[in-house]
């Protein structure tokens, strides 16, 4: 099986590596645009990376591409999903985390982190309004209803 | 089982119709803000609508409680989900629609529906670029990547 992305994303190696995967890392110049460019397109029409090879399945966006992992190679390396456990908490905050947790900390990594390294200014009133959003989204990760629905104590 | 939100959502609706399912539909004030204080707050801690409840089980987010009734009436009803089918273009696609096609329209839907409806101005820079967004998701949709990889013509 073949990722292609500019660089090894922690989600896919970790995905991977508890599953116990040979893969192989196939570059991305995201660069000189060849994420933009056929043949890349041919994996991913809108562009982006990553992208996966897996005979002739072909994967893109990030969260499919974990759960393909997790449910073709089901009975290999650490199990990744819950069987035989209530399917809603696991429904539930797979959507929170890619629709509450992922947007705030997304654009505070690109105000914080991927900003400065492009030598461009960070945006001080989106980091405020930001953090605020994640500090909300944490609040409800630590409190009572997580402790009840997701961990049964 | 009981869905509480301010109107029926059509996802909802044509999810628990194709199912063949009896449900009630519980009014949730959000003009008195009954959304953001108990015991709504019990349901969805983000204090957003919908919420479902069944049984036992609350739920929360759109695609959760489509797909939870998707996968608890597997056997009831239109089949929604696809057993035998390779996974991964459900997958994929099934992101694509959250994170590529819903923001775009989504925007479009508050700045062009109701922004007027609440009576404040349309941010027409805002318009013009969420419709070439979704323009391009559409390109997607409606060019021979589909068609070979979802439709399998």
């Amino acid at each position: 099986m073949d990722l292609f992305s500019q660089q090894l994303l922690s989600e896919f190696f970790a995905c991977l590596y508890e599953k116990e995967l040979e893969f192989e890392l196939v570059p991305v110049d995201m660069g000189s645009g060849e994420h933009k460019k056929e043949p890349y397109l041919s994996l991913n029409p809108f562009g982006q990376v990553p992208a996966f090879e897996h005979g002739d399945q072909k994967l893109f966006e990030s969260r499919a591409i974990t759960q393909y992992i997790a449910h073709e190679f089901a009975n290999k390396g650490t199990k990744l999903d819950c069987p035989g456990q209530p399917i809603a908490p696991l429904l539930v905050w797979k959507e929170v985390e890619a629709h509450q947790f992922d947007p705030p900390a997304s654009k505070l990594n690109w105000e914080l982190v991927f900003k400065p390294m492009f030598g461009t200014s960070t945006d001080t009133a989106a980091v405020e309004e930001n953090e605020a959003k994640l500090a909300k989204v944490l609040d409800v990760y630590g409190g009572s209803f997580v402790s009840i629905q997701v961990l049964g104590m």
